[in-house]
């Protein structure tokens, strides 16, 4: 399963990306938090040593990355781009992963468990996210001694993991229910069924773009394939939802709707300065615009990859250098300004 | 003194126009308010004479107009091109006024007081204005019995005006001074020094597109060239200090001030719907861009002209029919994307 750009996923309009995240502990060690440096290294030897075990010389598809290696930045451009969790940048001191960039996988070691199994797939696919993340905990396990209760199911660092570890999560772009007030009604309907709705970065993360993560909260009790189907539910209904309020807005809002759009086209195409969040926002108009066939500036998927372009890690990767937010926030400006303009400056003395 | 697009006064990147106006009343008959439709009809009929009977038939540039047979649309046309007052309009069964184009003179009849002889000049042109409103106010008072008292000098409806009966207006576009807070003090060491400051149409009307229309409070007691001189010190320091302020942004804030007026060029490209007040907030914004060379979008005159055409009855009768406030917003904004753009429909589906 490739993620490249011309592989969307399915509802790719609506749907940005599904994840699968596994947690698994290894008896024999204290969970990461009360790991010292040599413990938690012995830790990160052992997962490698079962990781170039996998059959079929799978293994060598893993780079292996040590944080305390890496650059503030470079870390912060893999939390932005979600190979990796900010919770594992807290730990940076003892913590690495191995990553198979092909397949969207990475295994996190000493995160707040010992692993955390990662797939990553873009649109609405969970089966594929669900089957790669399954595969792997499964080479895992052979070589690794889990730890596991037989009421408990698989032991966690903290006790919201407990059962099967797993948490599947979609990312979900809902611009027309936000600007419709109904976003509240789905957190809270959402909530009742047992599923979280977070930011951009999980937990604690500010709501940027009109951007939605739903999760699964509940770990214990239920088979994977029951929290898969559950979430799958709730998104096909989110989905349904989404799709009838940016008709709704088309067919009787429409004045105001497409000056929105067009407003948000005006600013970023002439902008000097944009910060993050309300780059985002205007993003996110441009996505809805594009969706619903009023604009053709940009491609959704150019919008997508120009959301992920101008975060601030990865704007400076971009540009070659370290910035403060002043700078980013011109930089940003001008990044998108050369993207939807096509790199021209319309009616500008420089 | 003609008002050609070309001759648009001194300082006009700051001083939109000068006005001066002249209140007078005729012996014999009562105050406006108090006259009915035959003692109104009468009094126009007299100044009418008393025009007609001007030196070297100056008399035949003007052209005549009774309120009442103008539709409601013609009406509020001239008095968003301030050639009439609210005031006029108020009193439209009973009022009528005189008009000579190309000088930009115009005789009202039955406004608050019987004559209200005024000239409209573009830029800082005070000395042009008084002189064309006070010969104007000499070849009435030849024909025309004015109501005069050794003590208080020209009787006037309202006591605000008695004596000279002259005011004095400057129309200024001060956006530097708003945007660096400084409008406030501005105001109130004006009136200080005996001068109030109006929105667009006068008293009550509100402040848009940064423009502040400056004017003496005090006709009494002091001669005209007095009014005139004290008015033009005023408006020079205010010159200065908008002129400082500017550089002041340009040198201090430069960022932020780009930033802010290509977003609004951005907006006026796109928007597909303005209100009158946020269209006049952001042409304001280009005509600071342009005068500081930041932009060369439009010229001062062609925003100048664009200012004029977007407000509600101008634009009306530019579009050739009546519309309800929705339908201007769409007009308004179509007009000014027209005109920014050069007709052009950029990155559009439509």
């Amino acid at each position: 399963m490739s993620t490249s750009l011309t592989d969307i996923g399915p509802h790719h309009d609506i749907v940005i990306s599904t994840r699968v995240r596994i947690a698994r502990n290894v008896e024999g060690y204290s969970f990461p938090h009360k790991l010292n440096d040599d413990t938690s290294f012995a830790l990160m030897k052992d997962v490698q040593t079962a990781v170039k075990a996998f059959p079929e010389h799978q293994g060598d598809d893993y780079s292996f990355v040590r944080l305390k290696q890496l650059e503030s930045l470079e870390r912060q451009v893999y939390v932005e781009e979600h190979v990796i969790s900010p919770a594992l940048l807290a730990n940076a001191g003892r913590s690495g992963f191995f990553y198979n960039q092909t397949k969207g996988t990475s295994i996190m070691v000493n995160e707040e468990d010992h692993i955390r199994i990662q797939n990553m797939q873009q649109g609405f696919q969970l089966e594929a996210a669900w089957n790669e993340a399954d595969q792997v905990d499964n080479m895992l396990g052979k070589k690794l001694p889990y730890a596991f209760d037989d009421t408990f199911g698989y032991l966690t660092a903290c006790p919201t993991n407990l059962g099967t570890g797993t948490r599947v999560s979609i990312m979900l772009h809902l611009p027309a229910l936000t600007l419709m007030g109904h976003i509240d009604g789905f957190i809270q309907a959402a909530g009742q069924l047992g599923f979280a709705v977070r930011g951009l970065f999980g937990e604690g993360s500010e709501y940027m773009g009109n951007l939605y993560q739903v999760s699964n909260q509940i770990t214990l009790g239920l088979e994977e394939h029951e929290i898969i189907s559950r979430l799958e539910d709730v998104v096909v209904q989110v989905i349904q939802k989404e799709r009838l309020a940016r008709r709704n807005l088309f067919d009787n809002k429409k004045i105001g709707l497409e000056d929105r759009i067009f407003r948000s086209l005006g600013i970023l195409s002439y902008a000097r300065s944009l910060t993050w969040k309300e780059a985002m926002q205007y993003l996110s108009d441009l996505k809805l615009g594009t969706s619903l066939g009023l604009i053709s500036t940009c491609t959704l998927e150019e919008l997508r990859t120009l959301m992920e372009l101008i975060q601030p890690a990865k704007l400076q990767q971009h540009c070659g250098k370290l910035m403060d937010e002043t700078e980013r926030d011109r930089q940003r400006a001008e990044l998108i300004r050369c993207k939807i303009n096509g790199g021209g400056t319309q009616h500008v003395n420089e």
